[in-house]
């Protein structure tokens, strides 16, 4: 006889905080449906190949992966976007542009457990594939701003914290010396994590002198209304007009507000190459990313198919209900039933059909299945938060009635019982009274 | 350059297929939800010794197990009844009995992929706990036969083949000689899949005698009606007024017409005590079971827990899927848009505001993010469905128009731009012609 535990950083969520985790992602996959994003169902395990192939052999120390009985290597997937892409490789003739898929799932990565961090978690992940234009951005950062404020959170919550890759790159390419521009990237995502000394010293390991440590600070402090002042540093024309763009179609989109220019926002991935953008408590208060996303244009075509540019956000279930739980809009959910049909004595044949009648207009309904007394039965019903009881007893029903008792008020009515629930959509006392 | 490809028996669904596979889980989900079922979130992967315990190493063979990084020894769930009983046991005291509970998600085994079987599958699970009465057998047997007639499927599609363990145990224990009742209960769970030879030579494996095999035929084929005469052959006494009530209760719940008495249903997990079912299609076309369940009374106990009767049923999407497919029921879903918003010139402002409006009333709304022309963007909106399209053109807006553009009919109608959508919450060609 032993007691089992759950493996070290996976969860399990009992009836309440499933109902609010499934209210709140209902929530935020509602908002890529309005924008007519559509579900695909994907694999929660990849050849090991799918991400080593991109990122190294290294990679595998931060990943569930194993070797299957027939000696594959695979891994439990980190992330949805190899898939994804794999998955628009596959039938990149058949489906119609722009491609836009959504869909909820659990990932899994090994490594420290902390606060809003598992070892498996939940993502909504909303992706477009075919589009190069400001406005496809746009609108991923509308989806996501839009399930936020669904969720409850304002303005005042949260930012998106904007950025355009080839800014940094076009900022750090045209430094003189020899500097990786990639590690200087992964230098500046890291930035908040890590104290000022490590990050010069990052920077340095990068290839930039101390004075252009100095100098790139300057620059990635540079606002919004000034970003044109950039090309004069260095190439980055391009990039800084197509931010602008996108921050332009935010504009019309009526997201812009959310979204704050952050040069120093650069995403770990090595996958990204346009805009990418970064979710904020804007309180500070959480000290880390809620989540984020960006345009990766290289990837399908790195994976053997046709150029096709893309751009995705990836929203964490966990982190998202930090924010909310920061900004006391996390749903409280309670388990909710809308009627119990307490049955004593011999009437079970007619409590049945109540029961499914009641349930054939879509009610949550519970009977008795433990054989239990009329009070032990009325506990129950109010332990799992019945609105209504249909009381079916021996003495009522010899005289054809049932009895409606509402749990809230302890207000009760008789109801005849060939009339019950009869025409009525949802039944109640006040109906009958 | 290289393809990826998915691994063997993973499957992955692009948006029609999974809408159709959404719709039947959700129809599944929502028949569990109306008798009072909770969502409860479960981790994927358990440790092996979850397993092992009962099942013996051997188990490993056929699951997706491997050591962490750390070295511990862990697989990707096979099924969810052990999950559960590890989160029932860890919260014994604080829940509400009984307890019924409800999720959908993927599983892994590591087996041979054949028609409707893959290493990755999904299920619907429904469990009650802390209930040995008859009427919780009932209630899952009455959830599994809604969830299959919301579908479409009817009684002249599928059966429920309903049996008791202890029925088995008992014939098969009151035979002179050492009989191995596990073994021979796995030979009959097979006896469907393998030949009569075959059959008898797993029973002869298992202790019993020529005479004894084709005894043990006789008893087994006893109908319905004539359970009571198996009590003078054997100590089943019990077993057969269980499975008599559990037949009346579902009789009183309106889904006795789905029951079939069939004592060689004997379901081969060794966990099972009373009660078993497995669903049959009818016609036998499907040669397999559709799905099956039954009573486990005795795992919670053996799980370190305090005795908790307990009854449930797994119902697989993919072989579901089959019944309906084969029944000619199967959701035909394709991508369905309630509005495109479609934009000519420099008219972003106000197709921004007409697509918000629209979204904000619940409706799929999609608009161009491809910067595409007016020709392209009206064979975009065929392609996904769209129901109405709103033009949105400098000519028209210049005018105070918008066009709105019914798509089957190809009728289209001026509106006037201020008053769109206005009050309307669904706005149609018909009412504004």
């Amino acid at each position: 006889m032993t007691d089992y535990e759950r493996v070290k950083g996976f969860r399990e969520f009992y009836p309440e905080e499933m109902a609010a985790r499934r209210t709140a992602i209902d929530t935020v996959e509602d908002a890529a449906r309005r924008y007519g994003f559509r579900e695909v169902g994907t694999p929660r395990v990849e050849s090991a190949r799918l991400y080593t192939d991109k990122s190294g052999e290294d990679i595998l120390e931060e990943l569930y992966s194993f070797e299957d009985k027939a000696g594959r290597r695979v891994a439990l997937t980190p992330e949805l976007t190899p898939t994804v892409a794999r998955m628009v490789v596959a039938r990149q003739q058949a489906l119609t542009k722009p491609i836009k898929w959504v869909s909820t799932r659990p990932f899994w990565r090994y490594e420290q457990v902390q606060q809003g961090r598992f070892r498996e978690f939940y993502q909504t992940n909303v992706d477009i594939f075919g589009s190069a234009e400001p406005t496809a951005d746009a609108e991923v950062l509308a989806v996501a701003a839009e399930a936020l404020t669904d969720l409850g959170v304002t303005g005042e919550d949260f930012e998106f914290r904007v950025s355009h890759r080839d800014v940094l790159g076009g900022l750090l390419g045209d430094f003189e010396g020899e500097v990786d521009t990639r590690a200087a990237i992964r230098a500046i995502d890291k930035r908040e994590k890590i104290t000022p000394e490590e990050y010069a010293a990052l920077l340095r390991e990068a290839g930039l002198s101390d004075r252009q440590v100095g100098q790139l600070d300057d620059l990635l402090a540079t606002p919004a209304d000034r970003l044109d002042e950039l090309i004069a540093f260095a190439d980055v024309e391009e990039a800084v007009e197509n931010l602008e763009a996108v921050l332009a179609a935010a504009e019309r989109r009526g997201v812009r507000e959310y979204c704050t220019l952050s040069l120093t926002t650069a995403r770990g991935l090595d996958y990204y190459t346009g805009v990418v953008f970064e979710c904020f408590d804007s309180t500070g208060e959480l000290n880390r990313s809620v989540f984020g996303g960006g345009r990766y244009d290289d990837l399908i075509e790195s994976f053997g198919g046709q150029p096709t540019p893309a751009v995705g956000v990836a929203a964490g279930s966990s982190t998202i209900a930090l924010l909310c739980q920061r900004a006391g809009v996390w749903p409280e959910e309670r388990i909710a039933t809308d009627y119990y049909v307490l049955q004593v004595g011999e009437t079970a044949e007619t409590a049945g059909r109540i029961a499914r009648e009641l349930r054939d207009r879509g009610h949550v309904v519970e009977t008795d299945i433990a054989g239990r007394s009329f009070g032990a039965q009325l506990e129950y019903a109010d332990s799992i938060n019945a609105e209504t009881v249909v009381i079916v007893g021996e003495r009522d029903l010899a005289d054809g009635q049932v009895t409606l008792k509402e749990m809230t008020s302890g207000e009760q009515v008789q109801v005849p019982v060939e009339s019950f629930p009869g025409e009525h959509d949802r039944p109640t006392v006040e109906q009958f009274s």
